[in-house]
């Protein structure tokens, strides 16, 4: 079958990648949409970083396994997918083939759990067929455009985020970078009845879109500081680049919490003093946790949150390498999606 | 009057400070006792970058003014003191003359508050006399020895420190540093009733007194990583140095709260990536309310914190300046009292 992999740094369309067949409590699913995640991108790039960085991390006496992936092989990738049930495996209970689902992207297995992000073995949303686990399959409901479906796992990243945050309705938020994230962000924001939502970035359709999304006011950077405007009780850096998180520790206010959604891969340079005089938190967040992932998508299907604006591309499985060149200037897009 | 001031980064004895004038709300103290606290030391020794910090944060709009200090003039310094009423302002109610009190480290005049921290104008604690403010005194009961009693401020930050953490009794805690507040931090954590409390420090004299004062667990840094040992649900930094913000994100376990209570006034670099693939949050320190204050004050005199094993010198005005080169060598010392 078909298959849009990972080889040295770029995605190429592999036609020989063989049939995946479903063990005991897996499902073979055809894959319907599966949205192009910034992480994705930064894999494609900097994959030998990250790979360092875990083992770095992991490596350590009582720390997990470091990521197990050879970057001289072919990877998988493609975590944000919604699919169609094609065949249930021996002595499985799963949905009937034909109903649309979508599940946090990972593989129940014989010897664990498998990440469905980044892989040498376990095929990813970009494929015509993948393998899930019945366990984790979430029914799309309400006859919901599949492709907006493929929308969940990335909203339920801002919808955590938001979570983590422990925001009032009353407090300002501060969102820095309306990419996917922060429009995730934003979202997750006006469904919880925030009231005052400041959404920066450099780009004017980024910042249009995140209007669109909830936000109540919108600024550019480039004509100054966004601190010089808001006053944010909490700040939601959905940036990721080194020297954000100093400037956001020198310009808060005090007693601000900051959350950290942006994933920037490199050293970065803070002063801690600025941290230290105004009591500031400042809390990393990843991914999110099954009841997130369930609500993103009850808030999704219900249509209190409409990711139909989110969509600025489509593309086959033959297009995704050219998709990952496109997003290399992201204020293009917010998310492409693969509809194999 | 004598007092002992900064001045070209060294503390000079002088005897010609005029004597000070209790105005209304103000009353005259006689200080009996003050600490010397490591942010004293810091402070002869970094004066300048602290006031260009402090400029570079607050000068920005919406920012507090800055430090209004000018080091090419005398300083005084001394906050952590217990003292004895002699005199109050016109119009004043205090308590009677003879009275031993103490006091956060503020002085409310006409204009605002002066903190007595830094400052060229409002004497601090390595005085013969200073001013307070009738409002802001608290006596010292059960006839608490006034040395102890000027361990409020310094135990008060430990107290803080760990309210802010949240942390319950049965999450461990690992305090890194075991300097003053490092043992601030490890008496408040004791007196909340955490069952599981491990210090680190390369000195072993400081390591004996981290177990005096209630570590349940002392660790040699120099024999490998704290976190080697113990896994933390909550990491207490306290010792304010470029390199171990990092290295804490890089070993500590998922989901770690780190308090950063050290006060590192060097740039610092760390690698965001530790924090964001294990959801750490951080959360920066600095001072106690009110609140805190009296009930530090208020644990020493009830006996529930012994303070006395944290005296390792006591000088007078004239010895203050040997006692800061001593504390250079801080393994030496806990806490070297004033005692004008």
């Amino acid at each position: 079958m078909r298959a849009a992999v990972l080889r040295n740094g770029r995605m190429v369309l592999r036609d020989d990648v063989p049939e995946p067949v479903p063990g005991p409590g897996q499902v073979l699913v055809g894959v319907k949409a599966c949205g192009i995640c910034g992480s994705d991108l930064h894999f494609a790039k900097h994959g030998n970083d990250m790979v360092k960085l875990s083992a770095e991390m992991t490596g350590l006496p009582g720390g997990d396994g470091a990521m197990r992936l050879d970057l001289s092989r072919d990877v998988y990738l493609g975590h944000e997918f919604s699919a169609e049930v094609l065949e249930a495996g021996p002595d499985t209970e799963a949905p009937a083939p034909g109903t649309i689902i979508t599940s946090v992207p990972a593989l129940l297995t014989s010897t664990g759990v498998e990440p469905i992000v980044y892989s040498n073995t376990t095929i990813g949303g970009y494929a015509e067929r993948m393998l899930l686990s019945a366990p984790l399959l979430l029914t799309v409901p309400n006859g919901l455009d599949p492709r907006h479906a493929a929308f969940t796992e990335p909203m339920a990243v801002g919808l955590h985020a938001v979570n983590k945050s422990a925001i009032s309705r009353g407090e300002t938020a501060l969102v820095l970078g309306c990419g996917p994230v922060g429009i995730a962000i934003i979202a997750a924001l006006r469904h919880r009845g925030v009231e005052h939502i400041v959404a920066a970035d450099f780009s004017l359709k980024r910042r249009e879109l995140s209007q669109t999304m909830g936000a109540h006011e919108t600024l550019d950077p480039a004509q100054g500081s966004p601190f010089e405007v808001a006053t944010p009780a909490v700040v939601f850096e959905a940036v990721g680049m080194p020297g954000i998180l100093n400037d956001v520790l020198r310009r808060a206010p005090a007693g601000a919490r900051v959350v950290v959604a942006g994933v920037c891969m490199e050293p970065d340079t803070v002063v801690p003093f600025f941290g230290t005089a105004k009591e500031i938190s400042v809390q990393f967040v990843f991914a999110y946790d099954f009841d997130e992932f369930g609500e993103s998508l009850r808030a999704i299907a219900e249509g209190e949150i409409d990711v139909a604006p989110l969509i600025t591309g489509e593309v086959d499985l033959a297009g995704v390498s050219a998709a990952f060149d496109d997003l290399a200037h992201p204020d293009q897009h917010c998310k492409v999606l693969v509809t194999p």
